[in-house]
């Protein structure tokens, strides 16, 4: 497989680990770039990836045969809205974003042009930090990736599962509605916990605000890593994917409840035959080798 | 420093734990071991390290200067009890329960032995497993350990913090009921939102479970590592320490209804500035070297 022109838009963690592997593994003749950040652009300009750097599609007057969308889910409209007025050669758009449904209601929204073919993809992979710099080829190695294609037997669709697949990732299929429900509980909600847990923190008195960070080690910090990441992003998730996290949301929050109920009332057996039911579903995730590995020491630079 | 007989009673991750460091660092002529359990006291047999191992405190018959309790905190009235007529020499008796108000008045209702120094502490160290075959004796290395002493000017409490910081601790001085606040925040309701989020995937469709597992590295993971710890051992923590836990988690539901609004209201703004204060605070726990790290590949064994 070879491209001879692959452009990403919007040059994050993500987008900048994808450009890397698509060198390594030497998949395009030439990768460009697209950010309207121009803190991002300066960073970028280091790298020796890029043939050329651009700041908005208009300014664009070369054609690509695949282009990356990984900026922010509020301007996904804005830019097939551009593209489908710029594309006049057959070109492969994909994405990397966390919701499915809103993206492909965008495309729908914006896009009639025949030349392109739009394959909406989600790898699953990440780390707390964001920034182009902190970006590696690795990155994808042993993830999935989920593919919501209307269609899945098409050649453009088996183009951009193989790209995946040659970076590391197990691609699955799945329909968009389905994905946003997983994604929900198993991302957005703990995300959105973590982010709600690290706030009542921070509102803590003064005093015990030290205390709490000084102590953090003690389970509060693992709240804290998922907090880390950034918050333009998640921003977007929530609104694109309300529907689906507010249900999820609201399981958690009778879940909690009824926890807290059996507190008030000491009942210490039902309090332990759930935190034991619990465990298992770890075990389940250490098996299906999803666990990652945690280190309580501080990582040596 | 060096004790001439230390028991440890419950010999779990933490108990094992200190037994290795005590091993390590030549600190005891002989170190004995005490638990109800049989699956413990078989796996301990074979560690090379205790004189002798005991299944209850009725059996024993020499005397010690140093005791450790390891065990759950619904068991100190009765071991307090037991430890109360039997002792008759000087000695000291020292724990590592997770809250330090109940342990007291456990203590004062049940000791009046002028023979004993009572010297409540937490080290505040652990990884998500649990039993006396995960313990290493590194595992109190550049953590902190918690004292709360009546009177931190005696003696017995300094001998207490020298032993801690012989096994690499950072030592404090705090009230107790102070320290049953700042770890209801840290850890005791961080562990109890990461079981209820484990409970809400356990509920889920049958399918849909799959699935979460198969893509929990997205987040959810982050929660099952801390659900994967001892049921009984945080049972009793809620229990017993239920004031501080209801507070704080009061706190907490207030925090995330306040983002399920905002997400309902399509609020990105206040979204958005939200997740960005809360990077604050994890940027704040990595400068204090408390972080940790993660990495999101397996542990190669």
């Amino acid at each position: 497989m070879l491209f001879k022109n692959v452009l990403i838009i919007g040059v994050g963690l993500i987008g900048s680990s994808i450009a890397r592997a698509l060198k390594k593994n030497s998949l395009s003749n030439k990768i460009y770039a697209l950010d309207i950040n121009n803190q991002t652009i300066k960073k970028i300009r280091d790298f020796d990836i890029f043939n050329d750097i651009y700041l908005s599609i208009s300014e664009i007057s070369i054609e690509f045969d695949l282009i990356f969308i990984c900026s922010p889910l509020s301007s996904y409209k804005n830019i097939f809205s551009e593209l489908n007025s710029k594309i006049k050669n057959k070109c492969i758009i994909t994405d990397v974003g966390s919701t499915k449904s809103s993206v492909i209601n965008d495309f729908n929204s914006k896009c009639n042009n025949r030349f392109i073919s739009f394959v909406p993809g989600h790898p699953i992979a990440g780390i707390e930090k964001s920034g182009p710099e902190h970006g590696f080829s690795e990155l994808f190695k042993n993830r999935f990736c989920i593919l919501t294609p209307k269609d899945k037997n098409t050649e453009e669709v088996n183009t951009v599962k193989k790209l995946w697949e040659i970076f590391g990732m197990k691609v699955e299929f799945m329909n968009a509605n389905y994905h946003d429900r997983v994604l929900a509980m198993t991302s957005h909600v703990p995300q959105l916990i973590a982010y709600s847990i690290v706030a009542t923190a921070t509102e803590l008195e003064e005093h015990m605000k030290e205390e709490v960070i000084k102590y953090s080690a003690s389970g509060f910090r693992d709240f804290t890593r998922l907090a880390g990441s950034d918050p333009v992003m998640w921003r977007d998730i929530y609104i694109l994917n309300k529907e689906a996290v507010l249900e999820m949301l609201g399981r958690f929050t009778e879940d909690l409840s009824f926890l807290q109920k059996a507190i008030r009332n000491n009942d210490s057996m039902l309090l332990e035959k759930i935190f034991t039911s619990t465990r298992e579903i770890r075990k389940l995730i250490e098996d299906a080798g999803q666990a990652g590995s945690f280190n309580p020491t501080e990582k040596k630079d």
